[in-house]
């Protein structure tokens, strides 16, 4: 059964003084881990087993009131879908912040931009926000700054001159993927948009699909679809008429390349003989499916771990003298058997 | 470049009462939303035109402070990878909290259990925590609720009494796994547990499979491997040698039944004719590999909004009078052609 809340009845630092039989100051000392406040190993166990008898917790609200700012550092969630690289970025950043004293937190709201969401983060006093680029603007990071807010680090497809970027260009996929169909020799291909949730990283990718065409001068032709077998069986069926049908259709990611493979055998089709088709990031969908996928990887994995480098290093020398060095982050084509 | 922080610059609430040429009470009515404060419409479009103006951000620890409890609602990460699931979750409760004025944050250790748990999510004094169930004791939901906290919600294998559970039964989804193949005539089967991040949600879903394999009297073989072609591969080709081979495997999830599908072909064997290949998740893998994959389906949509209508439940009540209505949450097959 749920308990009737009692609130009111948490344990004070008082509370914990009292039962160590220490000094408030003392408790302060410790549970802050305070440089240099002489404090004995015996005290410090004496206040930590009174900290665990009581139950008692710090309040982090009363602890940024002091310090102007908390212990907290804010993700703000992202809007594509939570997979793989997120989940790496954060498993890695909550280490490397455990280990000064930091509590990674995301927040949940998505869709706030700008003054909103400056607002709406300032909130909770955080020491460091880790945010898309696009949902901030000079402004709002002022205003974070101006609420004790130490560290802002941005993420998008381009840095921009109000605070540290780390640049993650999806434009650059579509060059790379086309780069590598001209290298192959096609002179026409399609490229999938996706409709719905992935639309906007779609059409990021594309525009790097665009300058390569024209760079190669390569005929390009535009599809937008939704991920759905009976939209790439028309697709496919389509092509399998036409005689300047494109010779290579780059897929947006794996699982759009793996649903055109499946559309262009049940056309008719072979690939890579009649099309080639290749994906994006590298999933383990890529060993599975026959014929085995081409893709562009885009090594996530060394990207967070880039990500949260450059983060600490940040929060290290807080005060800021000059950027950290930031890598440019650069997609490469695997190659098996599909293009 | 980097602005260098000016902590203590952020205006405050007697900033905007100034601005607003209104008393510090009328902001806090109008920025708290007290129902029956008389506020006129002129007057609260006053405050906030001042709010924006002056770019104010109230702090959520002070109001922590006054209120004894925040507006933040704290999920606790679960161990298991981020995927579509969760991101269901968090996009559904995020919605559902913002309407009651509350706000969504991922509290990011995956590790801390019991009271350390509790004091680490305690800090941020919420309204409301998600957690897995192993994660809590009845203790450490103790120290929640004597720190403000009005409302647990706690999801996981089994029901628990010390704090409204959600269940979401792994055993269950071998037990249905299985009985779809005994139904099928299969009398010889083998069941896969991964080996690493997946291994622990493998072992309570092996626990469903040998239950059902027992009721039925099926022969059950265990194969612990990771996810890796060479593993399968091995696997595989050590089944097309041996005449007491199992008939069908049950495969974790639809990535192993889709690795599993492309060794037994390299290895000689059909689907389903040699060995049937089950899967779980009903990902839209299951329609792009050959044949078709049978899966059983959880339904994650489902239970994300079953999850959130529960937790909202709880919250619109807040001092409780008893459970709401938390409903069984059955696993599905969807029969395709692998089994």
């Amino acid at each position: 059964m749920p308990k009737v809340p009692r609130p009111g009845k948490a344990p004070t630092s008082a509370d914990v003084a009292r039962a160590a039989g220490v000094s408030r100051t003392t408790v302060s000392f410790v549970l802050n881990d305070v440089p240099g406040s002489g404090i004995s190993d015996a005290t410090r166990d004496k206040v930590l087993a009174a900290v665990r008898k009581l139950g008692y917790s710090p309040n982090a609200g009363a602890r940024a009131l002091r310090a102007g700012t908390s212990n907290l550092v804010v993700y703000a969630m992202p809007r594509w879908p939570l997979g793989h690289a997120i989940d790496t970025l954060l498993e890695r950043a909550r280490d490397a912040l455990a280990e000064r004293g930091l509590v990674l937190i995301v927040h949940g709201d998505r869709k706030l931009t700008g003054m909103d969401a400056a607002r709406a983060w300032a909130e909770l006093r955080p020491r460091a926000i880790l945010a898309d680029t696009w949902r901030c603007t000079p402004e709002s990071v002022e205003l974070l700054h101006q609420h004790g807010v130490q560290t802002v680090v941005l993420v998008g497809e381009e840095s921009v001159p109000y605070a540290p970027t780390v640049v993650f260009e999806q434009k650059r996929i579509g060059v790379v993927a086309v780069d590598h169909l001209a290298e192959q020799g096609h002179r026409r291909i399609a490229a999938i948009v996706p409709t719905g949730d992935l639309r906007e990283p779609g059409e990021l990718r594309y525009v790097g699909v665009v300058e390569a065409a024209a760079d190669h001068g390569i005929e390009l032709a535009r599809v937008d679809m939704p991920f759905d077998h009976g939209a790439a069986l028309a697709l496919a069926r389509g092509w399998a008429l036409a005689a300047d049908r494109p010779t290579a259709v780059f897929a947006y990611n794996d699982e759009f390349a793996a649903l055109m493979l499946r559309a262009l055998r049940d056309a008719g089709l072979s690939v890579p003989g009649d099309i080639a088709v290749l994906g994006v990031d590298d999933t383990p969908l890529c060993e599975l499916v026959t014929p085995r996928l081409s893709t562009v990887a885009l090594h996530t994995t060394s990207f967070a771990e880039m990500h949260v480098r450059v983060l600490m290093d940040l929060i290290d020398r807080t005060h800021g003298d000059g950027l950290p060095l930031i890598p440019e982050h650069e997609p490469l084509v695997v190659r098996r058997d599909s293009a």
